[in-house]
C-alpha cells in the first residue's frame, strides 16, 4: 500500500519542498505526518488533497512510522534521532549532525547509491552546495579520478531558509523606500552585497560550510585523498546556488569529452554555448546545469566550469526523497 | 602651475569619477576640458566649484592639452588615439584598446611604475577586475613570485557603466510592483539572478573579460609564463567588484607572512577575521580589501583569497589619475 512517513520540521522551506516532492513524485505513502516546532503546531499543509495538522514531536510519535525525513537544524536531529532509529523508522536526515559518522550512509543518489545498503538506521543528506557541485563533478570523475577541486559559490538567501528569503525582500524593499532595514538573518546587509561568510570561522580561516565540500566529497566520492579549496559567498540571489569550479584530474580530460559525459550525466543538464547555466532559470528544476566547459589555465589537467542547481530541490528535498526511493 | 587635461567621456560613470578623482587629489589643473558623445555635449559638469561645459571632441581639441584621460569604449579609443598622440599629450586609455600592444605600457601604479616611462604618447589602463585581483596578488608576488591564480568573480552592475546601476534599480522595483521589466542591458535579467557571462565568448569558452586576468597580469607582474584560470560573474551589487582567489607562488607563502605582507602593502586593506571584504563597505574606497587568508588546499604552494576593490575607483579612475601622478 505505502509507507508510514513523518517530516522532522515540515514548516520550512526545504520541509515544505520534499511535501512538494513527495507529491510530485508519487512517493507511496500510506499516512503523512507533519512535525514542526510549538510555534507552527496546529496548522494545516495541504498534501494532495487532504488538510494535515500539523503537530510537534511527541515521545512515542514514531513508532507507526517506516520513514522520517528531517529538515531540522542538527542538535533537533541528534535529540531526535535515537528516538527514531529505536522505533524502527529510516531517519533520512538533511541536517549536518551525522554526515561525516562512519555509521551513517552521506548519499546522492546519482553518485553513490549503493552506500543506502549501509546504514543502522539513520541516512545522511549531503550538504545543498556539496551534492550540486558533486553532481556536476561525477560524470568527469568517472571519466579520470578527481584529485583536487578549487570552487567558488554564489549561494542564495533561500539556503538560510525562509528568514533569508524575507530578509532579502524587507532590504530590496527598504532601498526603494530610503528607509533603513536592519535584518541579522546574515550578520551583515545582503541586498546589492555579497558575504564571504557561511556558517562560523574555524581556526584555519575557513568557514564550516566551506570544509564541508572536501569533507563530504571525500565520503561520497570514495576519493580519501580528494582536495578541495572552497569559498562560499552568500549573493542576493532568492534561489538556486551557482559554483565556479576547477576541477582537476588524474588523467588529462578533452572539454568534448566532459561536455559528452555531462550531457549523458542522470540529474546533469548541459547548458553549453551560447546557453549557460544561471540560478533564475534553475528555480524550481531537479537537475543540475552545467555549462562554461573549458580547459583550466592554470594546472595541467583541468576542466572549468560553472553549475546551478536549486539547493531546496536537489540540494536537498529531491535528494532527500530519491534515498527513501532507493530504500 | 598645472597641466591643462581634458577627459573623453566625461559624462559616463568612469569619466565622472575621474573627474572627482581629480579634485580629491588636487591634481595640478590648469584647465579641464570634459569631451562626451553628441547626446551629451552641451551639459555642464562642476569641478571645484566651476562649471565646466561638455563639449564633443573635435579636430584641433587636443593641441594645448597635456593629459588626455579616456574613459570611452576601445572603438572610439582607436579613433581619438593617433590625433591625441599627434598632438603631444599623454593619451591615459582606460579601454581595452591598446593594453596588449607592445609599445604601450599597461601600469598599476603601485606594482610596475617604471613601466610609465616606456611610453610613446599612449599609457594603458589595465581591466577593473585585473587591477583588483593583482593589487590583492602583488604582496604575495614579492615573497615568492606568482606561478598560477585560479579566480572567480562577483562583478558589479555599475561595471557596465551607469546601464547597468539604472538596469539592477529597475528589476529590482518591478518585483516588489510585480510587474515585467525588460532591460537588455546584460542580456538577461541581473536582479537576483548571476550571470556568468562578461564580455563576447571566444572559441576556447572563455569570455573577452575572462582572459584579461592572464594577458594583462603577464605584463603587469612581468611573469611571461604565469597561468591564470578565471570566471567571470555579473551579481546583483551596485558598486565594487570581489574576487575570489587562489593564488600559487614557486616557494611555500604561510598564511602570516601573506598576512603581513598585504597589511604593509600600499593600496591594501586587510580586513582580518572576525572582518573580511564585502562590496556593500568597499565603495568609494580607493583601496583594494583582503581577507579570508588561509592555506588552499587544493595544490601545495597556495594562498586563498577573497578581495573587494571599488571598480570605478581603484578599478579605473584612481589608477589612471595615479598613472598621471607618475608622470
Amino acid at each position: 500500500m505505502g509507507y508510514n512517513v513523518g517530516i522532522l520540521g515540515a514548516t520550512g522551506v526545504v520541509g515544505r519542498e520534499m511535501i512538494k516532492v513527495l507529491s510530485e513524485r508519487n512517493f507511496p505513502i500510506a499516512s503523512l505526518y507533519l512535525f514542526a516546532s510549538e510555534r507552527s503546531a496546529g496548522s494545516e499543509i495541504d498534501f494532495k488533497g487532504e488538510k494535515i495538522k500539523v503537530k510537534t514531536a511527541e515521545s512515542g510519535d514514531f513508532e507507526e512510522l517506516d520513514i522520517v525525513f528531517g529538515a531540522v537544524n542538527a542538535d533537533i536531529a541528534k535529540e531526535k534521532a535515537p528516538e527514531i532509529v529505536k522505533s524502527g523508522a529510516v531517519f533520512i536526515d538533511n541536517s549536518s549532525a551525522f554526515r561525516l559518522d562512519g555509521n551513517v550512509p552521506l548519499v546522492v543518489p546519482g553518485i553513490n547509491p549503493d552506500d543506502v545498503k549501509k546504514h543502522a538506521g539513520i541516512i545522511s543528506n549531503p550538504n545543498c552546495s556539496t551534492i550540486i557541485a558533486l553532481t556536476a563533478i561525477n560524470p568527469i570523475n568517472k571519466l579520470s579520478e578527481v584529485k583536487s577541486v578549487i570552487a567558488s559559490t554564489y549561494q542564495a538567501v533561500s539556503g538560510a531558509g525562509k528568514g533569508g528569503i524575507d530578509a532579502l525582500r524587507a532590504e530590496e524593499k527598504a532601498i526603494y523606500e530610503n528607509t533603513n532595514v536592519t535584518s541579522d538573518v546574515f550578520g551583515y546587509p545582503i541586498a546589492e552585497n555579497a558575504i564571504a561568510k557561511i556558517g562560523s570561522f574555524q581556526g584555519d580561516g575557513y568557514t564550516s560550510e566551506e570544509v564541508k565540500m572536501q569533507n563530504e566529497g571525500r565520503k561520497i566520492l570514495h576519493i580519501p585523498d580528494l582536495t578541495v579549496t572552497c569559498t562560499c559567498v552568500r549573493v542576493p540571489v532568492l534561489r538556486c546556488h551557482s559554483i565556479s569550479l576547477s576541477v582537476f584530474t588524474k588523467d588529462k580530460i578533452s572539454v568534448k569529452a566532459a561536455k559528452e559525459a555531462i550531457k549523458n550525466e542522470r540529474g546533469c543538464v548541459l547548458d553549453d554555448l551560447p546557453a549557460f547555466p544561471m540560478p533564475a532559470f534553475s528555480s524550481g528544476d531537479d537537475s543540475v546545469h552545467v555549462g562554461r566547459i573549458r580547459d583550466d589555465f592554470a594546472f595541467p589537467n583541468g576542466i572549468a566550469m560553472f553549475c546551478c542547481g536549486d539547493q531546496l530541490r536537489k540540494g536537498a528535498a529531491t535528494n532527500a526523497v530519491e534515498i527513501a526511493e532507493l530504500l
